[in-house]
């Protein structure tokens, strides 16, 4: 009786909270809105690939500082060749819940020749530069701030936005007065975009600093295309391979040999469009075979998203998209197989009068639930090995080039990781989405899984089995993981409100252990 | 009679001047190769792309400099955009043949990423890197030097080589007392790699300095594989072409929209894949049908070029050939398509997982007798099309994206022009064969065409129609217009021989006025 009625309030119990929380926010932004976006500069000033030591280890302190000095008990986890993971935690007395927050410090490799800016200087623009923003000069305190300017830099959403958001959350909810409803524990990856590949080391390691939580908030990934919010209950595994083709041991000039040595080129060329059909379709053997059918369930909640195809489209400038004609959200119901980098010689005004004596191809692949990663790879394999080539996985000796006619070599991620989602009608994560609900309305998009990957979803679902909800607060047009990477203002004080939300969710429902 | 006589005496008169001229070299160089090499390392440092304005000067200006103080008349010749030739000359009393040295003094574009050694910081090595040499300490005055070391840098082959054997061989000649038999001019181009845009106003405005020319000898490119000294009597025509492929306006993240997005690496696979066969045939209708075939003659001498087919498999570690098992020298007479550059996203360590909204690739064509580059470049496009491409000439605008599901754009190269040769038996060609055979011997190898392309051939042979000669002095393997370009030391002294020989060759035979 009493759970019923308290099921029955928590709606409108949520909401009163929620206003409260959201007002905190909104409050704080419009007094602070220009020393928050300055802050977001100083982190994003840093450069943060994992593979960087140094600057990497610097991120850590700078955020581990950020929240030690606004009441966290701050530190740093520590694994042998990982940077660390930044670790928090705020004990709430009488707290029945525990919300463990991730995002992660880290940003993809930058190619800064590509950038319009540097990558980790930080640019403001007025709005985006694809729509014609221009540069403009950082706010001070006071001035205005308008919610379609745009900062560039590295990890501006990708994903630094998260952590910067519950930076401001927390300093509104003290200014506001407002107290924690649950006990909250941070977690910030160092490494997500190397593929996370010690995080279930960190969690097994130190795992009784995280026995007890109820629920992950993963903060990572940009909001529907329609810029509505949205939660989403898991993400695609993914692999990668690159591809190597050789020709003649040295480069040859074109003259000199062009008609006769082998044109590694046009060899990786021939390779490459014996894997997919012209609709985009991969006509590798077996490569959907393996793929499970979503439950119904799901269907359902597919069902209900927005159909954004003729916006996307338009947006994206697409005559066609891959396959059939089927939908972005049933096309992520497959596994992909992309071109992220294709390298021989060069191009443009560097081109020179070479044939170049390999050509390599980096190819990406996105997985679905049922698809293994080494299984994957192995078709690929298999398709390359029927092709006539031969195989190899170190560059291959004189004789092996003498002997073979067509030679790649295979470079195989080893850290690929499979599909992983959480049931969307979870007893834990049901009042997450309705308090969530309280502050967006019914807009709020659900979605079973997205495109993306992250290997925190295998980890938490599969690996220690709790649930989870990828929370998501950046802009879908941030060119994650490519040049010009960007977040908009507005989507930054999304997150803050919903940091201030979320860290104030009401204490319903009984916790599932499991 | 007198003539009969004089043509009689010819090998033996020229053989006893060559010795002299041989030794006088000899002498120099033992006395001062470290030296020479030291000069060399200078010149090399310059960078010397034809598109860097303030670089090419100085080098101009230098080498201007060091014929002007060995006694020539020099000047710079200006056309109005282009870098400048230099120009020189040295009159000889009583001389009835003029030879005008042609070499240029810029280099190919350096991507210096792809590089052991700094491009422009030239490093003495104790053989080629290849063949697992070492970088040594450049020799001082009075050190020993091998023939096998070699000098890596951009240009130290192709093309300053010729430049500092004559150097050298200006020096060598005066100590010995030997006087030039001919007058001599020297053309440097400072744009070739370029395509030498200009060359042909040069040679047009300046025409005075021009028309009295006897023989153009032509110093650039290689000698034969075998390493044996060689001559040719033209080369390819080219072209090229630069394809860029279009996706999505903009990169986008490969597990958002991968499996949706179109994906430019396999679409310009595809394209690329439907030109050009596995054996290497190109498969664009009409490719072959314009060549012409070359004359008995031709066909003779090609006969008598030693076979290297086993040697230079082995070399580049080749197990097949383009085409049906012809040899190197049957496929430089039909046209070539090679993939220059291939261009998308990233790969390696930088690689990311997005999916480029572009994918561009770079393609040379090498032209034979009867191709005309605008026709070979039609037939290419007119290829494209038929694959169900658009093309376009400029990056497409949004209504053009949408209406086009596969959109290519083609630049065509501007400055492509068609192969050139001159007839092997041409009277005042014949005792300039002559006397490099009096120093070489019967090992001289003869080509009918070089495998490579220098507009110069075209403007000498078709515009002014004048005779030349294709005199190789460099290397083979010397990694011309690629990264860890090269000179064997022994092929700079063979230049050194070769200017002394060149330098003071009899004046014999009648001048053919054309």
């Amino acid at each position: 009786m009493k759970k019923i009625l308290l099921l029955c309030l928590l709606p409108f119990i949520g909401l009163a909270q929620t206003n409260k929380s959201v007002q905190a926010s909104r409050n704080w932004i419009n007094k602070n809105g220009p020393a928050i976006i300055s802050s977001y500069a100083e982190l994003l000033a840093m450069p943060n690939n994992a593979m960087d030591n140094v600057n990497i280890r610097k991120n850590a302190q700078y955020i581990q500082n950020m929240f030690a000095t606004r009441g966290f008990a701050m530190q740093l986890l520590e694994v042998e060749g990982a940077p660390p993971v930044v670790y928090g935690e705020y004990k709430v007395l009488g707290a029945t819940r525990t919300y463990c927050i991730y995002a992660h410090y880290d940003g993809q490799p930058v190619d800064p020749t590509t950038w319009k800016n540097e990558p980790f200087q930080p640019v403001l623009f007025d709005q985006a530069m694809y729509k014609g923003g221009k540069p403009i000069a950082f706010p001070k305190n006071g001035e205005a701030v308008n919610d379609n300017w745009r900062i560039y830099a590295r990890s501006a959403s990708d994903d630094k936005a998260p952590i910067i958001a519950l930076m401001a959350a927390v300093d509104a909810l003290k200014t506001a007065g407002l107290k924690y409803t649950s006990n909250i524990k941070l977690f910030f990856d160092g490494e997500e975009e190397a593929g996370s590949p010690h995080v279930g080391t960190f969690i097994k390691n130190y795992h009784t600093l995280f026995d007890d939580v109820t629920v992950w908030l993963l903060c990572d990934g940009p909001v529907f295309q329609t810029g509505d919010p949205t939660l989403k209950f898991g993400g695609r595994g993914v692999t990668d391979m690159e591809l190597t083709v050789y020709g003649a041991s040295r480069p040859l000039h074109s003259g000199h040999y062009g008609n006769y040595a082998p044109d590694p080129g046009f060899m990786l060329s021939q390779l490459l469009a014996s894997m997919k059909d012209e609709k985009g379709n991969v006509i590798i053997d077996g490569y959907y075979s393996s793929v499970e059918p979503i439950s119904a369930f799901e269907r359902q909640q597919l069902a209900r998203v927005p159909n954004i195809e003729s916006t996307l489209k338009d947006d994206l400038a697409l005559n066609y998209t891959e396959g059939s004609g089927q939908t972005l959200f049933e096309r992520l119901l497959l596994p992909s197989l992309t071109v992220k980098g294709l390298y021989a010689g060069n191009v443009g005004a560097l081109a020179r009068n070479v044939i170049p004596n390999t050509a390599v191809a980096s190819l990406s692949m996105r997985l679905v639930k049922g698809n293994d990663p080494e299984k994957m790879l192995d078709l690929v394999e298999a398709h390359i090995r029927k092709q006539g080539w031969h195989i190899v996985y170190e560059d291959p000796d004189h004789e092996t080039r003498m002997k073979y006619p067509k030679i790649v070599k295979v470079d195989r991620d080893k850290h690929g990781f499979p599909a992983a989602k959480v049931s969307m009608d979870h007893p834990d994560i049901l009042p997450v989405i309705e308090s969530v609900k309280g502050f967006t309305g019914d807009k709020l998009v659900l979605l079973p899984s997205e495109g993306g990957s992250n290997h925190i979803f295998e980890v938490i679902f599969d690996e220690i089995k709790k649930p989870g909800i990828s929370v998501n607060i950046v802009n879908h047009d941030n060119n994650q993981h490519a040049e010009d990477e960007n977040v908009r203002i507005g989507n930054l004080w999304y997150g803050v409100d919903l940091m201030c939300v979320l860290l104030t969710m009401p204490q319903t429902g009984k916790v599932v252990k499991k």
